[in-house]
């Protein structure tokens, strides 16, 4: 297995892993199709319920390679290959997802699965907007979280600068995209960016049961539908969210995962839910 | 006083109490119109210038009783009985309110006076939506919070999904709707889901001390409304927030209230505010 | 130097001092012209990449100065002098501004470089407003916030309703404008109203020190861009933030800043990046 980016599956939970230690799992060239294949592997695959995000040695992503910066900085952006959101990629073309997130540094809000975020080392740059873009993030004592962008001389890259206020609040978004400043576990967990801290040989297996639990537990139909009302909620009315709220729970209340849930709720067994 | 919800004004607090402690206060068919009656009891009442919302007995509301989630489930949700939100059910029509917001679940969101949430115990599902939508949420060290949701095969109800990312942020809201896992106390504040915890015994107390400093102390007009240009807020552009704090500061700064409010604080007295 | 507000510049830094300690820095009318002056200063100075804004003395400021709210119950209203959004006073004409921001009390809003509260003391009432408005706050171990307005009979001024929610959440941001209640640094810390605690006499050290990073290490044009995107994407849909993201970076990608920054990372040395 020397995969730049690896996808394994096993026990209802997919993990994604970010395969280049050596370079603390830089995004290079190479990197962004491994990644893409990875993620479409993941939202393909029907064992898969909730997906783990996480990178090999002691880095989780340190942001764009250098080689990659270079090439970029030669070309004055006009080499510029991702696409822009609200255009798919050929990668991710022809699935049925949004052309808004669907693109590699977002993928994980596209995915109709849970993705947590098992952030193991330095997170910085595109790394952070990956990481940003998860449901859930856990992080070991080793996390450094960094945006980078200003001391590169760039702006906020693919809607960090959305994502982040609504993680952690206006005064810290500000504070780490301004300063670009690094953030290490302990304050991440104090200001919301992870649910959890974890030893470095801990992590991982934490955040497998984590996504074990949801992959065991919840309906997958009702995670993708609350995924969806998570994301569309943040920029629509209160009462438009509600009369959404209302529409899923009619016809949820109509599915077999709702029978099935009552009775596994009642006979104190594990619930049977259908799949995606 | 064996009322299913019970409602209690003295010294200007308004106390609902969900009354039904041998089954953790769960919401059964009956409970609804007594909750709606509370509601309007606590919406109509003079006295009362701040609400608090708490549960009888262990716990504060474990969500939908079984006795109700069985007859949904055998109608298959062809017999729910919560309307739509935009139509207002009998019980609240005539009162001037909001059909957004003024149904069972969210009336706290409707209530144009503070609503205090005590949480004395377990807080699960629908339970969790009443207290998610108060204003503010004190907890006791035995309060436990649940969604409950996908478990039962269900998305998120009643505006939790839009509630829950406004109070938690995004990261928490995704981990505790799509694992419905139970959150405690002291997570509960640490995250701000609730302001302050108190031990069982203090937390009524320390909840009707709250209350009652706002009712004897912050104008009925003003808090009214404060919590308008919160919810208004959510949804709008600074410029549009920013232009009807200055409408409404021009039309209070008329008021006898703000004259009132300097008087009594520059003679260090309580002020003698109008009512509602 | 006995101006009520002042400015002054050094190594990149302006810092904005509001200066009638006797009162706390209260604001009185005769603050109000001082203050757009000192913030006029701010940005226009080339030398200023970075602004701290703080108080003289004990107070960071004590809100409207009582003369001035006497002089405002007088007239019921009909006297009060700051514009509405939209409409830019004399002041900030002809800069370019938004005039939904560019007003006296939400200016932080409209400073295109980063400004950071250093909060030293009492912050009430406008006060409360001007110090939610900066970007990233610092506070003093004896900082307290206020809202104050119910007291005095007035609703929530000039967007702080749309403000607090976004730096603390709905709970926090109704506990503390519904009850007015006075809130110390260490909850001003858990909460995310500020990031970071200091001693008294370390604070505006410790924040200068802050603003002199953002001022040697990020780029100017790109912190603007931060900022605009920050404030932007509070109202936008993850797409529309996503989208301008993409353009911004293709444009900043052909910057000299962008070649400057990836040098200057390679070559471990501090930027020079281009002024704003």
């Amino acid at each position: 297995m020397n995969d730049i980016v690896r996808f394994d599956v096993s026990d209802g939970v997919g993990v994604i892993t970010l395969n280049r230690p050596e370079r603390l799992n830089a995004l290079d060239d190479a990197m962004h199709p491994a990644l893409d294949e990875a993620f479409i592997a993941a939202f393909r695959s029907k064992e898969a319920r909730a997906i783990v995000l996480t990178g090999a040695g002691r880095g989780f992503c340190a942001g764009a390679d250098l080689t990659r910066l270079d090439r970029l900085a030669e070309g004055r952006g006009t080499n510029y290959d991702v696409p822009r959101p609200g255009t798919l990629s050929t990668a991710y073309a022809g699935l049925g997802l949004s052309a808004d997130t669907a693109s590699t540094y977002t993928f994980p809000l596209a995915m109709p699965k849970p993705v947590i975020g098992a952030i193991n080392g330095p997170c910085v740059g595109v790394g952070f907007v990956l990481a940003a873009a998860c449901d859930v993030r856990f992080a070991s004592t080793t996390a450094k979280f960094g945006a980078a962008f200003p001391q590169r001389g760039l702006p906020a890259e693919a809607g960090l600068a959305w994502l982040l206020p609504r993680l952690v609040g206006r005064n810290f978004a500000s504070d780490l995209l301004m300063s670009g400043r690094m953030l290490g576990a302990e304050e991440a967990l104090r200001i919301g960016l992870v649910s959890r801290i974890e030893e470095p040989d801990a992590l991982l297996n934490a955040a497998i049961a984590y996504a074990h639990d949801i992959a065991a537990n919840s309906a997958p139909q009702a995670v993708r539908l609350i995924k969806q009302q998570l994301f569309d909620g943040a920029d629509e009315s209160f009462g438009d969210a509600a009369r959404t709220a209302h529409d899923l729970l009619i016809e949820r209340l109509g599915s077999d995962d709702f029978v099935e849930g009552i009775a596994s709720f009642r006979e104190k067994r594990p619930p049977r839910f259908a799949d995606l």
